[in-house]
């Protein structure tokens, strides 16, 4: 098996889940920022990790969730060969942008590319997953699979995995990332267990609107949709100027948004670009006077997912 | 103003509410049974109605669901005429098919045909909440708007009043209404006022995978989002035979289906006119041998709501 040297470069998207109305089973790819991942096979069985970043993140597979998603996939393969995981992380971890998803779906998208991809999407979700788990303690698939897929994505289902890909008009995303801490696990413990039945009602109305105004490429059906009286109300508390940040936005001219993921980053839907370089400025203006550090994306939808930018020839590739 | 003995006469389809993961928002119309209904024009202001059918409902119109929603619509209009209606019933009170919506739609729709349409859809959907309200003691439009509208219809949000049509594909729908009473009022009270979150998160992913299967025209995403698991788990208990019709539906080919509104009428979809007659029956075998009373119908999904199937000459009507 002459595979030395046969190597593959890919772009992993940032995601945002929930998509504020989608709680645990929506989610959307942007176009920046994008993490930058080689992976080369080598002679040699096993995983090693190098990272270009300051991110100090575990070279050790195991403890990293590049490492453990692919050991998921190598699981799955006969006579595997070794890879070699180059990592440029350029989605800050504990952004809420789905820094960990992109470096699990970027993995498996690029050995998979090496191993003649062999595996369906479906699959790489399955092994992304398990690298997911390492970083958030729950295996979910929201920022997975739009990471894997691009544009917006729906898990209709976990157990068995039924992933649907939503079509979507044309929409620029501006994202600040205020320099606080949410950790995950937090965010999640502070949810109630049980909600109102009247409220959950409000949110399927919500959600069923919002992947109809997605489909019908209607902006203001999207924008009305945009609301979520369930898990917002309380996660938002951990998010300084979150209020703020949301009805400015509104009044220059956000369809909407809300927290991305468990935050703590703050992401808005436009139509146009103008409006999204608007909110850019209501966001820097307010993260600004609350003295809290702070990055703003200014972006569109992803819709094609992990991308591979360079390989090398695969001719010799073990079948 | 002679306005004497113009007239108009309307089928008003039956309907099934919440489509199983759809609790009060989501509702369908199909194309049997149909109410008739005649309204006509009178000299003198006032409403009376006839029945020329066995329901026994109330001649008062202020007791009466098609009386009730033409008074909101007369409350509208300035030196309002009188109305006559009369009401063909073919959709058995308390079946859970949408009888009292038929009325409620098929009277102003007709009224407003009889008014030059002066009324928006919007508005007309309004007019018949208020009798819809005489009903169910609640005022929702699950059933009203999809009976105006015909096809598949989402209340976003009642108040305010937010209806998307969404896209369906051709279906055949098989029902069987049990001839037990299930009042509205008490499937209502049986429910939790909270439900668990988890519970909530499939429901509302099944809300979307089943918009999306609805609009892609995808028959397996339909059949598959055809789950609920907080209302038909408690309401399921009150209806004889439901779990036996459902599995036994899915054996034969069923996509999926459940309680339509809050029973006891059950519904099944299917794509194949074959299937849906051997859902019909299935359903008659097991309500045969529970040796309850039965109605079945075969039919398909109606796609344009409250029909205009006669009209004399509005020239003269007043504007």
């Amino acid at each position: 098996m002459q595979v030395n040297m046969k190597s593959v470069k890919v772009l992993a998207p940032a995601t945002i889940a929930n998509l504020v109305c989608g709680f645990d089973v929506l989610g959307l790819a942007i176009n920046n920022p994008r993490d930058v991942m080689e992976v080369r096979l080598k002679d040699e069985p096993g995983i090693c990790i190098h990272h270009k970043d300051e991110h100090g993140l575990s070279t050790e597979p195991s403890q990293n969730v590049a490492g453990v998603s692919l050991m998921a996939m190598v699981e799955e393969v006969s006579n595997a060969p070794g890879f070699e995981i180059i990592i440029d992380k350029r989605i800050k971890p504990g952004s809420g942008i789905g820094s960990s998803s992109a470096s699990a779906a970027g993995v498996v998208v690029a050995a998979n590319h090496l191993l003649n991809n062999r595996f369906s999407k479906e699959d790489l979700v399955r092994f992304a997953m398990a690298g997911e788990k390492l970083a958030s303690g729950v295996k979910h698939a929201d920022n997975i699979a739009p990471c894997i897929n691009g544009g917006v994505t729906l898990i209709r289902c976990i157990f068995p995995l039924d992933i649907v890909r939503l079509t979507a008009p044309p929409m620029y995303v501006t994202v600040v990332h205020p320099q606080i801490e949410v950790k995950t696990s937090d965010a999640r413990q502070i949810l109630r267990r049980e909600v109102q039945l009247k409220d959950a009602i409000k949110q399927w109305g919500n959600i069923a609107g919002l992947v109809a105004g997605l489909m019908h490429h209607d902006y203001g059906l999207i924008g009305r949709s945009l609301e979520d009286v369930i898990i917002e109300p309380v996660r938002s508390i951990l998010i300084p100027g979150f209020d703020l940040v949301k009805k400015r936005s509104k009044e220059v001219g956000a369809l909407g948004g809300g927290i991305s993921g468990s935050g703590p980053s703050i992401f808005m839907l436009s139509k146009d670009e103008n409006v999204a370089k608007q909110i850019e400025y209501v966001m820097t203006e307010i993260f600004f006077a609350l003295g809290i550090e702070f990055k703003t994306y200014v972006t569109t939808v992803n819709y094609e997912g992990v991308q591979v930018i360079e390989s090398s020839d695969a001719s010799e590739l073990p079948e």
